[in-house]
């Protein structure tokens, strides 16, 4: 198994356009290999307004994108995938629909598991080189990228996520295709407020009062996590957070390889 | 029925110490006739510390503690309350804990009916004056007092907590108190802000984006709401925003009428 996975913070940063800090990861990341994307909009209310934000900036990047709200069967369009991309908005309503649609132990397998069965033959020219590795698709998993929620929605479970519980999920347990949760937007301490609500850094260290919860990988805006396989290494303009439960958080800087984190708890 | 309900938006004010923001509207609303106040910490990990802080507090004001976490059967100390007070920490925690040990429902019943049955003879002398009022106990329910998470589950539903879910509570469904919910350290938009995560309104509006939804009243840090029957008074120092489905959000000054609240969906 090789898992491939781009779990970006945040789908725009300030000042930017949508996906515009990070599109460079994203092409070195979907490569030539995969034309098609298949989106999941399930984290916004306005699924076709997301879809059509989502396909041009693709398009822009010389991607295709089918959007899971169009396909009459959500399962079989996972089982068809040839690259995956889920979205920001509210995590919530993200994992229940993800529930709903019966699609989160199918994306699982997907991304985990040798996805040979599902190839259409001819939408894909292999081996192919992927910014340098040889990525064969008969062995490696479907290549999987999150942004914000999309990226919550790709860990051990939403514990972490920063959104409003607007609706009720049947459960907290998300896509668990890292063996860790990821705080996306994480945000530091503002010494200065004068607001009274706990500060990020105190909510984490909260859900660590609790037995057995996972490290969380605080990823400020404009940071992102490349997984490939059993190697995972910190991207973009800035450091990212650890929390560890029982130990100091310590911050790493761009470029740090994180690998350690996948083998945790499994 | 007679409810009577404090519901305070934050804990501690910037600069000040714990409750005493609010602590003159606490011995108007508690009165002379309570004596002793039921506490309930489990919205924070440390109970013992935060019984403490609690008691302390509550004592300097006049009045007696018990911790719930200390009573060998917590639906009995419910019942058997003159007061109830719910402190803030984590909201998921809060209800999941009030879930687990059977008082969610024990609570709405001593609050929104008739306690009489669970008055120990002595403990009261009635009828008594309660800020001007006539205020009988076997008419009316017993106080309760929220604080941040203590006011977001005295509301329909903890659907518009601040909080990070930390724990999985069997339903979001809360005490039930009022029909409608309450989004407590309500923070405005700050227009400087270089941070991308959605803004306080944007979620409000989210969750209004749900189908059957609440009217939510965003209680800035300072404010709280009163409620004795069917009368609602914004008190403190500072305005509330109401949001309402499809309707414009609009702010109400400190000691507005917002009776017309306590109607919706009734």
């Amino acid at each position: 198994m090789k898992r491939r996975l781009l779990l970006v913070s945040n789908s725009t940063l300030h000042g930017g356009g949508y996906l515009e800090h990070c599109q460079q990861q994203i092409k070195d990341f979907f490569g030539i290999g995969v034309k098609r994307i298949l989106f999941i909009p399930y984290a916004l209310c306005d699924r076709d307004g997301y879809a059509k934000t989502a396909r041009d900036k693709f398009n822009s990047l010389g991607y295709e994108v089918d959007s899971i709200h169009e396909a009459s069967d959500p399962v079989e369009a996972v089982r068809k995938a040839q690259g995956i991309f889920i979205g920001g908005g509210n995590t919530f309503r993200l994992l229940k629909c993800l529930y709903d649609n019966n699609v989160l132990s199918e994306i699982n397998k997907r991304v985990l598991q040798n996805g040979e069965h599902t190839w259409a033959p001819g939408t894909l020219q292999y081996p192919y080189s992927n910014h340098g590795n040889c990525y064969n698709p008969r062995m490696d998993g479907v290549p999987y990228m999150g942004s914000s929620a999309g990226t919550n929605v790709s860990t051990v479970s939403i514990n972490t996520t920063n959104d409003m519980p607007i609706v009720y999920p049947p459960s907290f347990n998300a896509i668990g295709l890292v063996p860790f949760n990821i705080n996306p937007h994480f945000l530091d301490t503002d010494p200065n407020s004068r607001h009274m609500g706990e500060t990020r850094e105190q909510r984490i260290i909260q859900y660590h009062e609790e037995p057995d919860t996972p490290s969380v990988l605080g990823l400020r805006e404009g940071s992102m996590l490349l997984v490939e396989g059993n190697k995972a290494t910190l991207l973009g303009t800035c450091k990212a957070r650890l929390f560890t439960r029982g130990k100091p958080t310590t911050d790493f800087e761009s470029g740090s390889d994180l690998s350690f984190l996948l083998t945790e708890r499994q």
